[in-house]
Order: structure tokens, then sequence, then C-alpha cells
């Protein structure tokens, strides 16, 4: 029998399908299961976007340029620019999803045995993608009390060693939900400048900022020219999860000419999802509105659904559609179990990601779960009962 | 300045698209390319795959399961019964193209530092991916005056260290046209598995096999169950390679457990492209059959009128769409950029992708060529033509 890689066996499972089992034997029971564990929103994607699609006339459905097209680069530069972030077509490579975007920041700026260090909890596939590339991902840890605040520098500080090759974010976070400040950016810029490292920032989430908040990429300050990296998707701004189209975008020259030869040897992002991702561009401004409108009035809803069960604390988001929420359980994922499996109210029960998953110190997050705001404002209100009685009669 | 990784720095550029700046010098100047340097075919796209996305009906392009969907697997499955190949959809992960399939079974049977053993020439992107997964390809010359036939097996043996996880081919070749015997195959069956070794077989040109000659799939042998590996892709079938749909196929089901935790890592494959994808594979028998028989007259003509040329040698191809050719130069490389940059014929010059790139060994193939027959037999004749035309004015 052949052996397969060590590093193929250490891949981490996702720590929401895990319990993707114990929800279809729910469902085959005939019981209805709100979906609160991924980031798969309800939201219509942009007709023009379809549209695009069904009216393309092309008859040979043929390979893109590796980088993506020219005119949908270009037509990318300006979407940023729109946002007053100044770059170039060329400063862009079109990928198959946020997904590989951050692939290819690994491969092109890590080898294996080096170190990246993000704050916990963060976005489980990073530790898939950095087992996948041989790096150790460095957790620093923010806080539930703090909202997930960016933690004091000095603890990066206190981290970084010659293995040290860059620091990643997620703004706003998946799964806190945190909007950093300019504040907390400018400390992270003058970290990473004073030690020569990457500041990787996954900005998918870059126009769901609530509250009048302001999201704060790091291509605005000018200084990070050499530094900075953004992972980009439109998965979630135009919910088009699975068109599977992204962007890295960095204005030094050397990282996208190296990220580049990775995209050529995978030849291409998909073609299809390109010509419904370039349409998506036109998407009017109301669209975005009415969205970031529904999602302001889901998070309130939810939250304040939340803070009404007794012993459950919910750490307030400002931007992304996810909350972190500490539950009265030992631990939160026997609890996520149970409520599929054991328990039922009126033929209906609930799913949650576990949010152990989304640390990388074991033992945190025990009895914290993540819930994606992800359907309508009632839905959200029957799931928050349906939560409160099950913690009412989880023999805990 | 923060540091770029010692693998994204190795990482090899695409041997076809370094000349692709002087093709585009050569278009700016009013100039005909005849693009005989690329794997795309002008062949129309089944309309069943194309009218299946126009068609559809979802307003959410929501992600798939990250082994795309059941329906689709298990479609799959019966192509590949229909090819007495016996698999289930289980044994199935769809992938982003082709390529993602190999960084999967790449990530899933090595390490860092293990080797993978791949006749030469070869797919030139085995080497990136090797690359990025930090792994070895150890090459084993096959020969131009057998065609690129299997080498002799003892050569396989006096590479196998510890350190080899598989044997890589490509069946029939990319680039050399080549495809393997049922003798080759049980060989190659054979030595795989006293050595406990992975045989990965890239069978994306499975239906272009010429001269009435069958395609031997590693999915025949029963007795390689847990050693077989298949790579695949809708792009060369059904002339989608834009839509990067392909999957990874294999009966040991520890390596497809493995593989799906990359798959899951990176969400989910292009759902657009699995609707085409799925409905590709309705595409009537009458579709395949002109196809073959269109690459049957473009290859003989291709191969007539080369050997037509003096000094001009060619490896006689039995399947894809690729020939190598032996030119009268000491470096084909310095004369394919010549072609495009110093030399017209009636304004018009050909593309080819010099064969370097497709060895690992260096200074292997240095005079050689490969040759996409992917445009119409006219076409074909006139290439050649401006084949012969440079070859008598080039200041070797």
């Amino acid at each position: 029998m052949p052996r397969l890689s060590n590093k193929g066996l250490q891949m981490p499972e996702s720590p929401i399908r895990k319990l993707v089992p114990f929800a279809e034997a729910a469902k085959k029971l005939g019981r209805t299961v709100y979906h609160l564990n991924i980031g798969q929103p309800d939201i219509k994607t942009p007709e023009i976007a379809l549209n695009a699609v069904k009216n393309s006339t092309i008859d040979v459905l043929a390979y893109s340029r590796s980088e993506g097209s020219e005119v949908y680069r270009s037509k990318i530069a300006n979407y940023y620019k729109s946002h007053n972030l100044h770059v170039d077509a060329d400063d862009i490579i079109v990928t198959t999803g946020g997904s590989e975007a951050l692939l290819f920041a690994m491969g092109s700026i890590t080898d294996p045995g080096d170190e990246v260090i993000i704050p916990e909890p963060f976005y489980a596939n990073y530790n898939g993608f950095a087992t996948a590339s041989g790096v150790k991902v460095v957790p620093v840890v923010s806080k539930f009390e703090d909202n997930f605040a960016l933690p004091p520098i000095e603890e990066f500080e206190k981290l970084i060693t010659p293995k040290t090759k860059a620091i990643l974010i997620c703004n706003p976070g998946n799964p806190t939900g945190y909007l950093y400040t300019e504040d907390e950016m400018a400390k992270l810029s003058a970290i990473v400048k004073e030690h020569d490292l990457f500041l990787i920032s996954d900005e998918v989430y870059r126009e769901f900022a609530y509250d009048g908040l302001q999201h704060h990429s790091v291509l605005k300050d000018d200084t990070l020219k050499d530094n900075a990296i953004v992972i980009d998707s439109v998965s979630k701004r135009y919910s088009m999860c699975g068109a599977r189209i992204g962007c890295i975008v960095s204005r030094n020259k050397n990282l996208i000419q190296t990220a580049l030869k990775f995209a050529q040897a995978r030849l291409s992002p998909p073609t299809l999802a390109q010509i419904a991702s370039e349409a998506a561009l036109e998407t009017p401004q109301s669209y975005f509105d009415d969205v970031k409108s529904e999602y302001t009035d889901r998070r309130n809803t939810l939250v304040s659904e939340l803070e009404k069960i007794e012993g459950v604390k919910v750490a307030k988001p400002k931007g992304a559609f996810y909350c972190i929420a500490q539950l009265p359980v030992d631990n939160a994922e026997d609890f996520a179990r149970w409520i599929l499996e054991d328990f039922h109210h009126n033929n209906e029960t609930i799913m949650v990601a576990p949010a152990a998953g989304f640390y990388s110190s074991k033992g945190m997050g025990k009895n914290e779960v993540r819930i994606a705001y992800v359907l309508k404002e009632a839905d959200l209100v029957r799931a928050a009962e349906i939560l409160k009685v099950a913690l009412e009669e989880y023999p805990n």
C-alpha cells in the first residue's frame, strides 16, 4: 500500500464540515435545519452578472489569460480607484476565488518551516493553506471581551522570529465581525515595515462595514507599497460564492511577478465566472445599500435576540456577517452536535459552527460558536428561540 | 523590503509564455501569427454545454459541495463505466481543472523533498506543481527515435529511492502524442506495486487516440486499486479549456479522503462551469467521431508537410494533438524567437513551443519544438510552408 504524505495526513478537516453528516441525518428525519454555520448568503446575485453569462455569444469556451483578462483587470483597478485605492491593472492577478489568492500569496512568500502571525480566532481555512504550504501559523490572541480588537502590538513583537514572513489579517473579520480602526492599521503598518514583513489583508468583506464606520484597506497606505498584499473575492460582495473568482493585489512588482508563475502553472481562472464577475462590477450602488441595510437589520436582530438568552454573550460585530457568541456550555462542539442529533423544537433545529476550529491555540474558544447572519430576520429570531430552548434542555 | 520565498523564486516560467511578448509585438506590426504553440483547440464547445448555462435558472450563484455535486459525480462515474472503467461517485472529487487535480494529488502523497519519476519530455506545468509542493522531479528519458515510447522499466528501477512516491505519466502524452500500449501499462503496474508507489496517470486526452488504437487507463487494472490516481479534465474532451473543471479519481479511499481535505480548504469548484460540464456529458457520440476524424486529418497533414521539409524529423503521434519535431537548428528557442521577431513570409509567421522546457534534464530537446495541431488543415499547410522558408532563411 503506497504511503500518503505527512502533510496530507495533517491537513485539518473543516470545523464546519465535521457536523454536516449530523445535519443531513436531521434532515432525513424531516427536520428543518436553520443554517447559521456557513457564509453562504441568501442574497440574490445581481441580475446583471447572471445575464452577462446568459447573453454571452462565445462558441469556444477558451482559456483566459493566466492573470485574468486585461479588460477585467482594468475594471477591477477602477473599482479600487472608486474606493480611493490606487492600483493598476498590472498590480492585479485574477484568481480562482480568494482561496487561490491566499495560496499564491503563501507560495510566493513562504518556504516550508516559515511562520505567519495571525490574530485568532481566524478563518479556519488559513490553517489548511498553511498546512498545504508547510507553514507554521503563529496565533496571537484577540479577546472576546474586546470584541476581538487588534491585540497589543507588543504581543506581535514577541512572536516575530527570523522565520516570520508575514502578518495575516481578515478585515472585517471572519469569524469575528471585527473592523480594524485607522489607528490599529497604522500600528500594523509600522511593525511590518520595521521587520520587513508582508502584511496580507483579506478584505473580501470590504463593503460589509456597519454603523457608518469606514473600512481601512492596506492599499490606502502608500508607505506599505512593498509590504501590502490584498486578498479579494467577488463571493460575498455580489453573493457569487460559486463563481470562484477573486484576486491578489499588490504594488510590490516582484511579488506579483512571482505569484504570476503560480498562476501560469494552473493556466487560467474560470472563463464563464470572469464574464459574470466583470459584469458584476456594473452593479448599481442601490444593490449594496440594500444589502448593507439588510445585514445591519439582521445583525441588530440576531445580537439582541441572542443577548436575551440567559448565559449567552456576543462579541458585537461591526462588519462582515458573522459573530462569535459565548454559550453557557463546557464544550460548544458537543452542544452543536447534540442540537442536530438529539434535539429539535417543533421539528426544527439549528446548525452553528463550533468556534474552537477558528483558533490555532488548543483549548481556546471551547464555549464559543460562530453564527453567520445570512438568513432572513424572521428566521434569525426563530433560530435564536431554538437555541434558547436547546440550552434549557441541554444536559450539560 | 520583505523577502520572497525560495520556492517562489524557483517557480519555472512557462516555456510557452516566454515567447508571448514577441508574438504580441509581431501582431502589433500587422503580422498574422499561426499559433502552433498552445493546446487551445479551435473546435466548438458542444452547444448542449453552453446552453445549459444559458438556460440555468439559479438566482444565487452559491458554493457547490467541495467534492462537486453528487449528481455530477454520479454522472462522471457513468461516463467512466461507459469506458469500462468501474469507479463510483465516491471515488471522484471534482476539481478546478486537471491542474488542481494534480495539485491535490501532489499534496496528498508528497512532502517536501520527496521524488516523483516522470518520463521526459513531459507537460511543463508538472514542474510548476512539483516546485510549488517542494517535490523533486526525477526524469527518465524517453527517446525521440522511439516516438517517445515508455523507457525500459530498468531505467525506472535505477531511479527509485526511499523518497520516491510516485510515477507520473501522461497518456496519451502532451507534448509527445505517445499512446502507451497494454504491455507498457502492465510493466508500470508491476513496478509501482512492487515498490508501493502511486501511479498518477494524466488521461485528459483519453478520447484522442488515433489509428484505431485503444486507450489503456490505469483504472482498468483491478490490481492497481490502491496505487492508481487519474487526473482528468473536461478541457480538451469538450473543447472547454476555460471551464476549469476536472477531477481526481482513485479507488484508494484514504487518498480520496485526504484529497478531500485539500478540496475543502478551497471551498468548491466553479458552479457555472459545473453546470456546463454536467450537460457536456450528454454530448452525442457523433461530436467525438467528428473531432477524432478532424484531428486525424490534421495530424496526417501536419506530419506529412513537416516531413517534406529538409532536415525536419517528426516523432509520429498516436494520440492527443501535439507532436515533437526536430529542426535543423542548434537552439530551437532562439529560432522560435527569431521567427517571431525578425522573420515573416508575406506578413505571416508562426509560433511554436521550444521543447527544452518540456524536459527536466538540462540540455535535452534543444533542437526540438512542440507543435500543436489545433488549427484547420489549410492553416497547418501554410504554417509548415512558413517554417520551411524560415529554416531556409535562418542564419543558423
